[in-house]
């Protein structure tokens, strides 16, 4: 059986990506596909609870390190008790957030060194890599502007705006050394154009 | 002001390091050293939020990658929190277990690939080792013997006297590889003949 494709959604936070990584969903499966979709951190029973303890806004103290491991944990064990076994059944599997994540944030965001960040991307999924990733790119103070203004932020939604523009900066450098893998999407345009420019993307993969 | 001491305690689960431990905080204590002791996985409020997701007895479907990542997790925010800070104010640090754990129960018990254990610990801490370790080495048969009959095992103190097998022979490797390092002491001894053996390294070190 041919393995499945991995397609990853990336962005800032409040970019719009988790609304358009699940019309994907439903598009696909409109089709007959088999897909299944998880968020990043969390994913599996495990990964759940370390992602409770990641955004647990009582947690000021957590060391950037840390934070880098705590994510590499919730990754393998989503990695080895989902992706990897829905892959190889020929499901298409679709992540809100995946390695690029810890890179942008991590690394560019928290400035790890970068060698550090891909040390660990080796511990905990080897060479698995996204055949497509969907960057949801928009500038963070116009991200925040839709955010509800009811909910409460979590630990890292706190941070300032300073740090989701370096993860932006972070994210676009990624998406140019990589540019095969990268569709870098201007997340300020309606949902509907940016759905659309995802579909003929998707449909020139998976040969639709 | 000179850097403290870094002295940790490793073996199999029952081999008395714990008590060895303590009683070795006390005897520096009374000579007014100040000491300060861990246990991993713990010693910080993150650590131990860490350790009952390690521990837990339900988490059976844990991926040995993910252990090893969180027990990663944990040791980095006990080295950055506490241990450095520590050392650097000429503090005696004890630790009851530290990364010797990990290759033993993760590397050579879990049989996760040394040099993804060794990445795993390049992250977490660096270039931080103990200056000195003390392996209380014993038949894990005969250390599960020790224990109270009432007390409900934890999901790694289940697991089979096969893998503590191996992890006792992997901390043997390691202290073999590591002579400088560590002081391997017959745990089937009475406990006060093991404290004295360690008080004499001690003094030596310590220059008492």
């Amino acid at each position: 059986m041919k393995r499945g494709y991995l397609i990853t959604f990336e962005g800032v936070d409040f970019s719009g990506k988790s609304l358009q990584a699940k019309k994907l969903v439903y598009q696909l499966e409109r089709l007959g596909r088999r897909v299944e979709i998880f968020r990043e951190p969390g994913g599996t029973a495990i990964s759940e609870k370390i992602r409770r303890l990641l955004l647990d806004p009582s947690h000021g103290e957590m060391y950037p390190l840390t934070e880098l491991l705590l994510y590499s944990a919730s990754r393998a064990q989503l990695v080895q008790e989902k992706i990897l076994p829905f892959l190889a059944q020929g499901k298409t599997v679709i992540c809100d957030r995946f390695l690029d994540s810890s890179t942008a944030y991590q690394g560019y965001g928290r400035n790890i060194p970068l060698e550090l960040v891909q040390q660990a991307h080796s511990l905990a999924i080897g060479n698995l890599r996204p055949d497509i990733t969907f960057l949801l790119d928009i500038d963070p103070v116009f991200a925040f502007q839709r955010k509800s203004a009811n909910r409460q932020l979590d630990r890292l939604e706190s941070e300032k705006i300073e740090f989701y523009t370096r993860v932006r900066q972070g994210y676009l450098k990624i998406a140019e050394k990589e540019k095969k893998r990268f569709v870098v999407l201007d997340a300020s345009h309606p949902p509907e154009e940016i759905q659309k420019k995802i579909w003929s993307e998707i449909k020139k993969i998976l040969a639709i």
